[in-house]
């Protein structure tokens, strides 16, 4: 590493199933204010906001690029790339384009690799880990960090620690990997106190992970390859070539290279880290009172203890003699768990998916890169939305065949033009757009634009939409 | 009774605490479909559709007027009578005020008095009853029909039947009323078979009741003379005097009257019945599936037994590994409760009062003479509103100070006067109204209008109102 700086490499990939009804796929768990004020993404770069660190590579989905940049925007972040992946083909491969990506401005990249959804409560316990394990990671190791178990988990894989690398303090040989154990296993290994939960947190040299890679998954290492030979860039964008990134085997980087490498090594840490795999699990980490509950939101409970109640938008909630429940309440959704079958939220967007309902992808309020919309109101024959435009944002030009629209501005100032003719639309003012005719929306101003739209029409689905020019390239 | 009919008084007056967050107090459990597809007052009117009834007289709140008239006009019955109590003093006085309005018309009125709420499966079982206990109330007995019970509830009153009276086959002297027993005491007298509920239902004569009210309750009947001697009258609806009213004690008739009287009588009918009184009760008469659950609405359940889940315009509800639970989510709140918690509703309304909320007082949708609104949408200095407005109907001539109004007819065609100016708003037109202007909605039209109304301004208060004229005598 030429200038003595880790690359952070920060994988967005993840579908946050379990943390539904808040967390969906075109607006993840990573990508939210679950654990703290911030986007669990915005939290992990923070923490490598020190010298030791350059800019982060940040891998994610390509539906979520703009939640992405923006979110980097907001927490002050300038990444050297978001690497899109063009579909998800687990962590060996999104690892991989990263390592690509880091190789190309410093052949002697170091890579510290960082799932964007956990919580890690002592950050400088972290960082001192990640500066015990760059030695032996420049030395040409897999350093994996190992996180003291305070709990005896079955849901997590385990690491047994070997003998400790000579000449290398604090770092020990990985004797091996052990997936995820039964509940006797699990309280053998807490008591024994080798083995150690495996995070996904890894560090190591970019040019070491590829010939590892090469190695030990071939395939994958000549798909991410060829995919970033041919990578197309939009600014901070990275698009690997998506045919040959197809090609990738699906596999993560446990089961690709560290359960085979002879270089594997671990740092044992103590850092008040949760995955926050489920709603359990945030109550684990949260914030309780003294009958043991975390409440968020407009929440009345009458005889409730170790119970998690959320309100995310949705109806206030009231819960009368509760013991150990979940309940978390969104505007289109409410979800009610026993915290010790949190784990089974899956079963329920997996009945979601099979009714076709939408109710486990897409949340009410939609983000673009011009802002945001949400439905507020649906009847026969017509829809109501607010639309919040940032200062600058601009919707496509566009024409809808089916429907009429009815624009009223509540707050900020509008720049619509309707059939070429543009007009300035103030607070308090209305304009009309007529089905077939060609109209576009933006916000000159300074000041965020919210703006009231009526449609009304025989059809009122988002596909009704012609585009003509779109800053954001999606004609 | 010189028609030989009796006159049904229909008891509307209750609030339904503990049916919240559906029932609350301006849109109560009588005046909603909980427990079918009408509400449950026109589930009551309709079972006195014979000529063996006249047509019933309802006694309700003053707030509830429109829904009711609006109820029973839906249902197609005409009342003789609409009593709108001032205030509410408990139904010794709500029955006493019928009987004067049923005196009026005639001097031999027969009143077979009912609560509005409750559920009765057997309606012929219910009606023979009556035909049973009439000869009684025609020589001068207060007849109160005992319930068979089910179950040894302690939630209720019981009746203890007397020696049958002679000549009167099927009716018995009343032994005493009994209290809400505990449960041992309730399960002697399910097993002793002499025991019945009292479900508050009753047959006399009108004159009758009011000379035992004098003997027994002076102050309520002199409160209730005094308030029906100087009722105003207004179509349908009779207006008892305020102050006079206001004089009258707060009692039941059970212990204003029938707990005194030597005329007591009861007959035993075994018809079905619940006072649908709590969520439990719902549950119990509701039809349930092989697992005892009863849904409604859109519901997803992984692994649940016994419970009953209801989405009245709320979000959907997800529920996992639930046993005898009750979820009910309606747009503004989600209630959670254990069925064996049901009774407790009450103290999360009590609570709501403490805060000042008004979730246990107002519903989402409102209701008015000229149709119903609900807010869709609320920010900072707007608010969105769906208005539906019935043929014919008319909102006030009316002026805001704080806001302007921007209204989108989606549906039907409306009449706006703005200003002295009418115009025809059709369906996709727009209307916009400055605040400080005179304005006026109707709709002429044969079918509904829907619109929608964005507000703007610095306050957006209801009581932002000046009515300059009105149809339904609101100014």
């Amino acid at each position: 590493m030429s200038d003595q700086s880790i690359t952070p490499v920060v994988l967005s990939g993840g579908s946050g199933t379990r943390l539904w009804p808040v967390s969906r796929a075109l607006h993840p768990k990573q990508l939210l204010p679950i654990a703290g004020e911030r986007s669990m993404l915005q939290a992990t770069v923070a923490r490598f906001a020190t010298p030791a660190f350059a800019a982060p590579i940040v891998v994610g989905g390509e539906e979520h690029r703009f939640l992405i940049a923006d979110q980097l925007d907001d927490a002050g972040v300038a990444p050297s790339a978001i690497v899109l992946e063009p579909a998800g083909r687990n962590t060996a491969a999104a690892i991989a384009l990263a390592a690509h990506q880091a190789l190309a401005a410093d052949p002697e990249a170091m890579l510290v690799v960082v799932p964007s959804d956990h919580v890690i409560a002592d950050v400088a316990a972290f960082r001192a880990a990640i500066a015990t394990g760059a030695p032996a990671a420049a030395a040409g190791g897999l350093v994996t960090f190992g996180i003291a178990p305070s709990a005896a988990e079955t849901g997590y894989g385990y690491i047994e620690a070997g003998d400790p690398l000579p000449g290398l303090a604090g770092v020990a040989q990985v004797a091996c990997f052990v997936e995820k154990p039964d509940a006797a296993t699990a309280a053998a290994f807490v008591a024994g106190g080798r083995h150690l939960w495996n995070g996904g947190i890894f560090l190591f040299r970019a040019d070491r992970y590829l010939a590892e890679l090469v190695d030990h998954a071939p395939e994958v290492a000549a798909a991410c390859a060829a995919a970033m030979a041919d990578a197309s860039r939009d600014g901070v964008f990275v698009r690997p070539q998506r045919e040959a990134f197809l090609a990738a085997p699906s596999i993560s980087i446990d089961y690709a290279v560290m359960e085979h490498t002879t270089r594997a090594a671990t740092v044992r840490v103590d850092m008040g880290w949760s995955d926050v795999g489920s709603w359990s699990a945030l109550w684990d980490i949260a914030r309780r009172d003294d009958a043991g509950n975390a409440f968020h939101g407009d929440v009345v409970a009458v005889d409730v203890a170790g119970s998690l109640i959320r309100v995310d938008g949705g109806p206030a909630v009231a819960v009368i003699g509760a013991r150990d429940l979940v309940v978390v309440s969104t505007r289109d959704a409410v979800l009610v768990v026993p915290r010790d079958r949190a784990q089974d939220v899956r079963a329920v967007v997996d009945a979601l998916k099979a009714n076709g309902s939408t109710r486990h992808t897409t949340q009410p309020v939609v983000h673009r890169p011009w802002g945001t919309y949400e439905t507020t109101d649906r009847g026969d024959r017509f829809q109501t939305k607010r639309l919040i435009v940032k200062p600058g944002g601009q919707l496509s030009s566009q024409m809808h065949y089916h429907r009429s629209e009815h624009w009223v501005v509540v707050s900020g100032t509008a720049l619509v033009t309707v059939d070429g003719v543009e007009r300035i639309v103030g607070e308090n003012e209305s304009a009309y757009i007529p089905a077939g005719v060609q109209h576009r929306l933006e916000n000159p101003g300074k000041v965020p634009l919210h703006l009231i739209e009526v449609q009304c029409g025989s059809y009122l689905g988002e596909d009704d939409i012609v585009r003509f020019e779109d800053r954001y390239a999606r004609t």
